[in-house]
């Protein structure tokens, strides 16, 4: 327990750059480094060059910033969008046609309408959905189905058992929903499937591609159907836990690779694209979320009190979700608030804490009896690691808090700071409210 | 299972206006019944009649409307804050002094100088804020100190342990508190607890109670200072589910009386104030959600689509909670969108739906494996009831999704629907990004 996190997590922006930056500027605060999303990016796309077509629709709800979402298009990347806002976005930074992937539910008409002017590939989730599109936008050339293999494989805990998710349609359905389309004129056929998430384990994702490769086949010898492309979902996981191993990507490509090449010696069926929408692989690892400790306090147990809370991270208390947290010391502490400045008497003895943040709400732990360090003071940062997908976005504003900054670290020679989101006011928590005052 | 929902539970807000409105208006959307708060302040009010300086400090975390707020001030209640922008919140409607309890914890100077500014009574969570505040901004006249009994009580599964809890101070250190603000000058006491939530059980609350007397007695006993006032929490429930009984406010307030009484014929020991804090018991039957159904879906299970989801009703989520939900046929459906009808085929036999939102994120249920009704179709509206509280304020914007807006059916002869809260658009899902498009 007492190992030192420093040794057993590296730190993906250099110390002296937090310190100097989190000083300068209020905490708590979300830095992205663009540098290691590029390599992620390419690290990705090298491992599956031998795939035809191979993209990577980045998953825009695990960080929907548009100057994260350039970074992505400048690898090559497109988007996977849920809804109007993330249309929305994937358009601001010049997302169009096929780099779009537009995989929503319980889906209303104005997204759809939406998605097929952006010329978006449109993943149905219902094959009753056929009809509606058709009856009123019109269906587009490409139509995607989304597959739940229900009780045939199980998903993990986070996605829960694909028989009782609300997500995509039975093996029937996606053969009736083929029917039905072929017959209104739609041309060309995309799959889609996501029953997995945060998987560290590379077999589980191969048995997906398996299925759906499968499918492939299936769908060929009974209809006569070519599927032109195979999204084979996200669920690539990343290492949370210092004693995590990371995602064996090059053991799922040979894999998938071989699995492949041995589906084509069949005849008759056609090389197909291989596409992904992985979110949290590409950029969870490159963000962090900054926060300086408020307060100590020992009652029955150990305490560190911090700026962030659930408005800044969620994951915690929604998912029970780790976040390794690391202790930085800060050699200008004295200056920040000499007034904070008190008896270190609350100090842990062996350096472990609830993390905490300031909710009226007990769920409010960032982190529960995690060794933090024996030196903690408060005016010191802590950075949460591994933040970078589904962190800032998930942060509500109960009890009145407010939504952090985030900052990225260009890869530009300078390597600057840049502020790509303002942390939200006051003012914005005020905006919604209609109220005079009848005094 | 079968059995009619609406014999079950009684509606709040008559159906023929919760059409009129839905129907002129868009979905999702809260509404609030101002005549059934102000009834349940006064049965709040008349049932505690006995207690000297009674007074319910309405937690505002749970409905933090100042429209709200202006009616439970208008009933002479106060307002419990957490934090800086609840402070706001309070003082936009005017309330100050005594009438405000700034209850947080892991707090901000920035936060107490507020409070202190306004005059409220401050509550503090930990003793070592005695000396922080002292040698900052000046401790006030009277202080406050949240007890947490630890070991010697459990709270319910909500709140859980107390042992575990971030919240409030041992007894040793409620202790120390005292005679460390006694020797800085304190003239004045208040004593506070919370370690219960959303209980139906009477007698649990007494408990608590109980315990919190038994606490001035003992301070008054070892030290002389007689307590002025006790806040003995909030934790009343609330009957979420159709066979769940109302909670027994009566049967508490007698029983708190009766030792209350005995308490007082103890040599020296004199009248406190009693007061509450509770939110959810005084909103949470008076707001509703009014969603509209825009998918039906058979794959294994049946599923409803709504238009309503976690931006607008987190609970169910993060706490596995119950909220019943109404099907109310609208006689108007075929007018909303002709496009929308389609074959009832995909309707349950049962009636049984999980009743779903379109995130993607399979959390994103209302309820699960529900009764909802034989004849449900698309453009209908469901009701989901006892919102009022910790509902519109625990939305986040995850997937790009909006918050809705809130109504108020005033208790005017007129008893007109005033918008209290704008819903929230893509301007401002947007309005936090720094963006300029590089190409």
């Amino acid at each position: 327990m007492a190992k030192s996190a420093q040794q057993s997590k590296k730190l993906v922006i250099p110390e002296n750059e937090i310190l100097a930056f989190a000083i300068d500027h209020e905490t708590p605060v979300y830095l992205y480094d663009e540098a290691l999303i590029r390599s992620i990016c390419k690290k990705l796309k090298a491992s599956f060059n031998w795939a035809p077509g191979f993209k990577n629709y980045f998953a825009v709800k695990a960080t929907p910033n548009p100057s994260i979402l350039e970074i992505l298009k400048d690898e090559g990347f497109g988007v996977d969008c849920s809804s109007m806002a993330e249309l929305m976005l994937a358009e601001l930074v010049g997302f169009s046609g096929n780099d779009i992937f537009f995989t929503s539910n319980n889906t209303p008409l104005d997204e759809y309408t939406k998605a097929k002017g952006l010329g978006a590939i449109i993943n149905l989730d219902d094959v009753s959905h056929v009809e509606f599109i058709h009856e009123t936008i019109g269906l587009p050339d490409l139509l995607c189905f989304r597959y739940n293999p229900g009780r045939s494989r199980t998903g993990n805990v986070i996605i829960g058992d694909p028989e009782n998710s609300k997500f995509g349609m039975t093996k029937n359905q996606i053969f009736a929903a083929i029917e039905k389309s072929l017959n209104l004129g739609v041309k060309k056929f995309a799959l889609h499937t996501m029953i997995i998430s945060n998987c560290l384990n590379e077999s589980e994702i191969f048995a997906n591609a398996k299925m759906m490769f499968d499918l492939v086949v299936e769908i060929f010898e009974k209809t006569g159907v070519n599927v032109e492309t195979v999204n084979c979902g996200g669920g690539f996981g990343i290492p949370y836990r210092p004693e995590d191993r990371d995602f064996d990507l090059d053991t799922l490509s040979r894999n998938m690779q071989e699995y492949f090449k041995g589906l084509l010696t069949r005849d008759g069926v056609k090389p197909f694209n291989i596409v992904f929408e992985c979110g949290r692989y590409i950029t969870g690892p490159a963000g962090m979320l900054v926060t300086r400790i408020l307060h100590l306090k020992k009652s029955y147990k150990n305490f560190i009190g911090v700026d962030a809370n659930m408005a800044n991270l969620m994951r915690p208390a929604l998912y029970n979700s780790y976040h390794h947290i690391v202790h930085i010391k800060d050699p200008n502490y004295g200056i920040i608030n000499s007034k904070l400045k008190r008896s270190l008497s609350e100090q842990s003895q062996d350096g472990v804490y609830d993390v905490v943040g300031s909710l009226c709400e007990n769920n409010d732990k960032l982190a529960i009896d995690r060794f933090i360090g024996h030196n903690v003071e408060i005016g010191d940062l802590l950075v949460i690691l591994d933040a970078g997908a589904h962190g800032h976005c998930m942060g509500f504003n109960y009890n009145g808090k407010l939504r952090s900054a985030e900052y990225l670290k260009t890869s530009s020679s300078s390597g600057s700071l840049i502020e790509i989101r303002r942390r939200e006011t006051l003012n914005d928590y005020f905006s919604t409210i209609n109220y005079k005052c009848s005094k």
